[in-house]
């Protein structure tokens, strides 16, 4: 599998967007509204950055509230979430998601439980076209 | 800059290296022990998993204590460290390291203050080789 992006809560994703840039070189390259969230993504080579403010309550708010602004995610590229995830449940591992559901961009994406991955928040994401 | 690795805090390392090589193709390809630390990094394609073990008293230890296990950091590589910290030392931001020093595999790092990056602790690589 192939790093896709990191994932970061944020209570100021266009400040957060303006830093990175002047420090990374990693200019916004899209935006949209997803599930009451303002989601920008910051091109890095070879992968992103996608910034995530809550406009309103959900599961990035309540992280904010819990433990503050960082890294929340981080996203593995497949061709195929369907079989990612079949392979994860054959390895034992606990699911967010039992099948693939609309991502931002456009993109299948499904997340497994941190409980089986060390901690780690893993989401796999099938891009819907080369991006 | 480009994505090198992301830094991954556990009480198991070889426990979560098993996981992570079942789940995402991932196999160990490099092992130390530094500054108190068993250090194993994952190979992903378009980058590294980085797996920070303590044995001893140090941050990674009290970073375990206070969050429990989970992502740690983010390592983005650059041809010349001391000149990516002047250009953080100009943008504004608060760095942990004034300039490079040695990190795992041989490599110059230097850690930017995560208060000035919206709670992401980021670290600056640049590898001894191509590698």
């Amino acid at each position: 599998m192939t790093f896709d992006h990191l994932g970061i809560a944020t209570t100021d994703g266009a400040d957060l967007a303006a830093t990175f840039e002047a420090l990374f070189d990693a200019p916004v390259v899209h935006e949209e509204t997803l599930d009451g969230m303002a989601v920008r993504f910051l091109d890095l080579d070879g992968g992103y950055f996608e910034l995530l403010e809550p406009a309103e309550d959900g599961a990035i708010a309540r992280f904010l509230d819990r433990q503050g602004p960082g890294i929340h995610h981080v996203a593995l590229r497949t061709d195929d979430v369907a079989a990612a995830l079949d392979r994860a449940r054959s390895v034992g591992v606990d699911l967010v998601d039992e099948g693939p559901r609309p991502g931002a961009w456009g993109h299948e994406v499904a997340f497994l439980h941190p409980k089986s991955t060390g901690g780690v928040l893993v989401e796999y994401v099938e891009h819907a076209a080369e991006a």
